[in-house]
């Protein structure tokens, strides 16, 4: 059975939140979880819940990381951390995969500290899927590491594309360099030194692509370092977010009352929730040499679900390992 | 009179478009009106309009860049091309100003070779109007420098600033600077350097700002590198189109189909056209020496008025001479 560690004590709805999703995954495909965290406020939520028959263990954490901490600090001072705690588990075999919906940057340096590099693996990225108006995208690096060389560019998408492979099933993902233009010789230094990497990578390189592609579907794997990609992510939350709005604004101006109640609500926010991070997806920590999952600060229950079912399928199909044997491939090409 | 020197030829649906524009501008206000291009097509375009009282002139240019040509190849084997006319026309003070709807690098390296810089500023950006969702921010470089230095965002941060205060009448503007984090330690190498020019500055710098303040319109002005703005652009650009368009096939199945065409076409066409590129404003380029405005490729006559009013707007506040005032003011407080 495998078996999870879930930091309890991480999000805006942690402990609640986070245990009301643990069971209902339990419910729905058994596992074995780990609850990390306080006793006493892990306990009382799960009083709540019924949970017979569930293989549910708690592992102690006296400290957790708050949303609004100086991540690097927050964790050397508080070597007790849920989030610490969790990714140790993995770390020392006692657990399979880390999850939280705690702080991010606390959830991506804590599973750099305890799980290490993949052997070859200059850093590690995360990548998160960018959902599915189109086609899903991949998009990865989203905020691990502003400043890239070529070299770790190429590795994240071979990273992206053997989770795109091995995760989403998508034989072949094609792979696509965030650029300023999608002729060959476009982009900033950096850009113009991984393309022809990416072009003898034996990956399904693509080409240069744009703006506009992340949201179009157009490739599977969009590969870019993490301070584009943050600022891609944060736009296309507000950018959603203004845009749904403007909509909702404009249409109480054409609608009659009765007609914007009935039709339109349940229309938008069907749309805002394809577009709600906190329902979608979880940010994958690649690179590291053990299974993390982050998912977003602000989710309930349903989207804990799904960080679970992510971190599940990262172990069962055998992630790090896949990762391990991709940029084995291709870094023997790089060679030749 | 203002004397407006409009590239006849460029854009997609030049030159019927851009000569209708133009005179639509001058009915509107008028000022004298360089159209510069092919004569014979110029003159078959006027003839479909009455141009009585209007100051119309014709300026021969044998060629023109088109919107798939490499520019800076393109510009090279056409000396004579529209947008080197155009823009030469300004250097040697036949013009005041050069408005162009075509190929975008095109006209920015035409304003650059033609134009030349402003002195001391080291390299001068393409900036635009991010639409109004909620306030109007105005981003600098969207794609003529896609490697920065520290020292050239600080230029970008001085002419937005100038722009946003000189053209949009907002006193003393608010400059962000886009990043991976709002706290003041986050962002990339470059950007991390530009923090402490842009305390110093004496602009009113607010710190950085990240992806989601483009839409809301946290502050007036956004600086960034020509690589991330582009990125930026595109994505809005990509996304807008995306969400609307989900928004509609949603709304397909929860709307019956009268209610449909009667209430919600007109409201999302409404915001379709918000967030319409074509429709509203154009790219400055600023740093050179000399006013030269560069419209959307798909631009209409009514996209042409609004670049044309754009141009005119910076002669008549003299925007040449605010950005060099303003830089000279800047320059000094990076000595002290």
């Amino acid at each position: 059975m495998i078996r999870i560690a879930v930091d309890a004590m991480g999000g805006d709805f942690a402990p609640q939140e986070i245990v009301a999703g643990a069971i209902l995954a339990m419910r729905r495909d058994p596992f074995q979880l780990i609850l990390v965290g306080q006793p006493d406020a892990i306990h009382a939520e799960l009083d709540k819940h019924d949970t017979t028959g569930l293989d549910i263990q708690i592992e102690k954490a006296s400290e957790f990381v708050r949303m609004n901490e100086q991540p690097a600090m927050a964790l050397r001072q508080k070597p007790d951390a849920s989030i610490l705690v969790s990714t140790a588990m993995v770390r020392d075999g006692r657990a399979d995969a880390s999850v939280t919906m705690g702080h991010t940057g606390a959830g991506m340096i804590a599973s750099l500290w305890n799980l290490g590099r993949i052997e070859g693996i200059l850093r590690p990225a995360a990548g998160i899927t960018y959902f599915g108006l189109q086609g899903d995208t991949f998009v990865i690096d989203v905020g691990l590491n502003v400043d890239c060389k070529a070299q770790y560019l190429l590795q994240f998408a071979v990273m992206g594309s053997v989770y795109m492979q091995k995760i989403r099933g998508i034989p072949n993902p094609t792979v696509g360099l965030l650029s300023n233009g999608s002729e060959d010789n476009k982009g900033h230094e950096v850009a113009r030194e991984t393309f022809p990497l990416l072009k003898k990578s034996g990956l399904n390189f693509v080409g240069n692509v744009e703006g506009m592609d992340i949201p179009f579907g157009t490739v599977n794997v969009i590969v870019c370092d993490g301070f584009v990609g943050n600022v891609a992510l944060k736009l296309t939350e507000g950018l959603s977010e203004e845009l749904l709005n403007a909509v909702e604004r404009t249409a109480r101006e054409t609608f009659p009352a009765d007609a914007f109640t009935t039709y339109l609500t349940p229309a938008l926010s069907r749309v805002r929730q394809m577009m709600d991070y906190t329902e979608i997806g979880a940010a994958a920590v690649l690179g590291v040499d053990g299974v993390s999952v982050i998912g977003h600060g602000r989710s309930r229950a349903k989207a804990v679900v799904s960080a679970i079912q992510q971190a599940k399928t990262d172990v069962e199909r055998e992630l790090i390992d896949a990762i391990k044997q991709g940029w084995a491939e291709v870094a023997l090409k790089q060679v030749i």
